[in-house]
C-alpha cells in the first residue's frame, strides 16, 4: 500500500426516480451500508433541494461517503473516500445500487496522497 | 456541457504540519474559499481526529467540498464537486494551498453523470 486514501466515484444511471427523491430512504440506506461495509460513522447531514435532488454526507472515521442525485435524469454520483483497507467500497456502491434500483453503475477507483518508498515504509 | 457535475480532486503535498492540525483555521480557511468561489454554502461539519487529523465536509448548493489531512505526512486531499459551471474549482483549491502552505498542489478534473446527446441537449 503506497497510498493514504483510496477513493472511489461511483456513478449509477437508469435509478428510480422517486426513490432518487426520497432523501429519508437515502439516507438509511448510506448509513447501512456504510455499517455493513465496516465503516464508523460519525456524523451524517442530507439535504433535499427545490424543485428535487438530495445531497448526503456521511462523515465516518476513515473519511467520507457522499451521494448526490438528479431524478430528472435518473442518476446518482456517490463517492467512498477513506484511509486504511478495512472500508469495503464495492459493498456500498452495490448496496446503493439495490436501493437506487440502478440499471448500471460503474466504479473508478483513485489513490489519494501516494507516498514516496521511504515514507510508505514508514507509514505501512 | 455533456455532464451533470464536474469533480476536482486535489491532492496537496509538503503542507505545514501545524496548519494540517488546525481544525477552526481550516474549517475558516474552506468556508472562505467557497463563498470567493461563488459556492453557496448549506452547511458544514468539521472534525479532528485522535491522535490528529482533520476531516472537514462543506455542503454547497451545489454539491460539496471536503478536505482530509494528515499532518504526519505533510499532506491534504480536498474534493470540490458541483453541478453547474459557476464554481470556481481552481479558486479553492488555491486558496486551501496557501491556507495549508502546501508546497505542491495537483487537480485532477472528473465529469460526472455523463448524458446521451439527446438529454444533454435537454438539460443544458
Amino acid at each position: 500500500m503506497n497510498a493514504l486514501g483510496h477513493h472511489s466515484l461511483v456513478d449509477l444511471h437508469g435509478c428510480d426516480e422517486a426513490a432518487l427523491k426520497d432523501t429519508a430512504a437515502i439516507r438509511l440506506a448510506l448509513l447501512d451500508a456504510v455499517r455493513r461495509a465496516g465503516g464508523t460513522i460519525v456524523t451524517d447531514t442530507f439535504h433535499t433541494f427545490s424543485p428535487y435532488g438530495v445531497s448526503g454526507v456521511v462523515v465516518i472515521a476513515e473519511s467520507h461517503v457522499t451521494i448526490h442525485t438528479w431524478p430528472e435524469h435518473g442518476y446518482a454520483a456517490v463517492d467512498v473516500f477513506s484511509c486504511g483497507v478495512t472500508l469495503d467500497h464495492r459493498l456500498i456502491a452495490a448496496h446503493v445500487k439495490t436501493a437506487l434500483a440502478a440499471a448500471s453503475f460503474s466504479l473508478q477507483s483513485h489513490p489519494r496522497g501516494a507516498l514516496p518508498p521511504v515514507a510508505a515504509a514508514r507509514a505501512s
